[in-house]
């Protein structure tokens, strides 16, 4: 019976290509405070309408000078300036042949247009003895150096950092629109799982769920776990209808594969997916598959970690950024050196994926497979990256250039730690 | 007045050395459920009491048998195998002569020892033709492949991610020990401040200390916010006093120069340090300074957005992690190759810090620098990450290859954001 099932596997590529071109979201945006907007997208474009600085402010502690009176300064010859004080206040002018302290970030005294640095002046009574001569604007930050009023500071998609909340502070912007994070719904499919720890012994707890709902969170998404679906067509049809009500992506855990039980396909596309993609072409990970149902994207992880890992970043983390309204993302990598020979004889017309932990070495870095089974989750604690291997390659050199993805969702700290 | 004032710089390096010595954290333990450990810091040893699998088990849909039994089968002559069904029970036992159907992840019957998959078998009326010898233990993750029972899985100061909880859940831990976050007071320091919106007509509002804050709470440490403190010795002597008494590590921003209105040294000098550092030789950040009171560090930043962030990473992020419970971290830098000549003319006895935007350029990365006084926040927004630039070394070429850190406290996905 099984054997009715089959997989028509398209390459990654053009699985990215289909799910970009076809995913239409409309995300829902919100008004939140600008101090809760770190890892927040933007949902509007903002333009500054100020000045920052909002005056010419002083660089450094010294005294504020025309900078004219100090042309004919040398050491040989220096310009003696009259000390003016209370210089400090904005409304403060000096006049030809004066001068005042000034405290850096400060705005300079009207007349004034350079500044001494307070180590570059010898202070007398009442005067400073100026030995080099200022040009207008030395050590000063002009108004609006930092950011000039009707200046565009942010586009719609930025995700903000800690220092783009500064900037928006800065702007005394107080509330932005973001767009709400998607929801995703996250349904664990299997007779032999259990969501309850009490069933622990009995059943198998449901673990990897857990893990790619995190995943889900640290990607921006609202993972949402519901109960777990038994393996029966018509079940899981329900379950996904029901999911499809309340979230923006649905994701499947397990049963996507072509053994007797495996039921999620035959369910998903009972729901007339108007765009299915059924397997791609990477190993482990290669069950993976999608169906857009009611203009949602459903998401079929397969249910073994290291394949549903390798489906999280193929498939379901591009959904969950493009849902977040977030504009093109480039995943970093790390160009390292393979520390042992790595070869592979499986799926060759497929792109393979091994994991891999990276060591620096005199600044260097080099990657250590570690391989085994992909039902293991013991790889994946063992390292902290991975490397994708193109169609048709069969051998890595040791000393070969790689280069290396991060583990998704983690945070950089984390992706080198010792262990 | 402010000439008596002094910095003694002494290098990054001997400034890490001195406070991994000199800094004694004794961090408190916390019991959490597994389902919270992502990103926390493991504060035991976990030895698993299991094996994973528990049993010897298919890694395929298919057919579980005696290998002996297939051991004479080829393509010419098949071996014919009984089928017995409900074998997916694991009481169940095949005898010679006799297969049973298995779905993955199932454990193997008595008696069996291999599994063929099931595109590789013919099915006929209660029996299969194979036509390969199988050997023992083929296409079976045999029990403790994953994780062995006796096993020690992770050590102290692990920080969890969430592969690493997914296993802990396998392995049936549902609590685990980690460590308390250090609590970090955040104190402003400064005059012309303000922490009400209300007032940020009229002051200037600390905007740097939220950075800060959100910063600390991504590098895995609790901010807390105070009031902002004035500019004046007994002011700050008292406020950092007091957040002694309830932080971990206190952080002062501003009023660490040696302008006249910069009493944060002199305040926490009078509290007499066991250990000080009056200065950093890297630029900007070069005011960052450094107390060790009453056992408690007390990380002196600057008013300076670049000055603080340089600060930040230098001396705050290290004495975080260290508070952290956290094991050696390695901070992952990128090679990239530097988009436009560098001419560095100040500080040159010192390190130098410059931002820089990082473009993916055909699979290899340019880092753009974006240069400004350090008191600008558009730099640091325009920018993903920053090269370090070594002592007496003046100018970088186009085209010289340097290594770009990541802007701290950043998810990964965020550094290569295209604006």
């Amino acid at each position: 019976m099984w054997l009715n099932k089959k997989f028509d596997y398209i390459s990654t590529e053009s699985a990215h290509k289909l799910l970009m071109q076809s995913i239409k979201f409309q995300p829902k945006r919100e008004s939140i405070s600008v101090s809760e907007a770190n890892s927040r997208v933007l949902a509007e474009n903002i333009v500054s309408d100020v000045n920052i600085p909002s005056f010419d402010v002083s660089h450094f502690d010294g005294y504020a000078v025309r900078a004219e009176d100090t042309y004919k300064a040398s050491s040989q010859k220096p310009v003696c300036l009259r000390v003016v004080s209370q210089a400090n206040k904005q409304e403060y002018r000096i006049n030809p042949g004066e001068t005042a302290p000034i405290l850096t970030g400060n705005p300079l005294p009207a007349g004034a247009d350079s500044v001494i640095p307070v180590e570059r002046i010898k202070l007398e009574e009442e005067a400073v003895k100026i030995h080099h001569s200022s040009k207008p604007l030395e050590h000063v930050i002009p108004k609006g150096r930092d950011v000039k009023a009707g200046e565009k500071i942010f586009k719609t998609g930025h995700l903000f950092r800690p220092q783009d909340t500064k900037l928006l502070m800065d702007i005394k912007i107080w509330n932005v629109w973001v767009f709400k994070k998607p929801k995703v719904v996250v349904a664990s499919i299997g007779n032999e799982l259990t969501n309850c720890v009490e069933q622990a012994d009995l059943k198998k707890f449901s673990s990897l769920e857990i893990m790619i709902a995190i995943m889900i969170a640290e990607s921006g998404g609202i993972p949402i776990r519901i109960e777990i679906v038994q393996d029966e067509p018509e079940t899981i049809r329900q379950a996904v209808r029901r999911a499809l009500g309340e979230a923006d992506i649905v994701t499947t855990i397990g049963g996507s594969s072509v053994g007797e039980k495996d039921y999620t396909w035959e369910a998903i596309n009972s729901l007339n997916p108007s765009l299915k993609i059924r397997g791609i072409k990477i190993h482990p990970g290669r069950v993976t598959s999608f169906g857009l149902v009611e203009n949602k994207p459903v998401v079929m992880l397969a249910g073994h970690v290291q394949s549903a890992l390798v489906g999280f970043f193929t498939m379901l983390l591009p959904i969950i950024q493009l849902g977040s309204g977030i504009t093109a993302i480039v995943q970093p990598t790390l160009e390292a050196k393979m520390g042992e020979k790595l070869a592979i004889e499986e799926f060759v017309s497929f792109k393979r994926v091994r994991f891999v932990k990276l060591n620096e070495v005199n600044g260097h870095f080099i990657a250590i497979p570690e391989l085994g089974d992909s039902s293991l989750t013991s790889i994946l604690v063992k390292t902290n990256g991975y490397v994708i291997i193109n169609e048709n390659k069969t051998i890595i050199r040791k000393g070969e250039r790689v280069r290396v993805n991060f583990l998704p969702g983690l945070f950089p700290l984390q992706l080198l730690q010792r262990n």
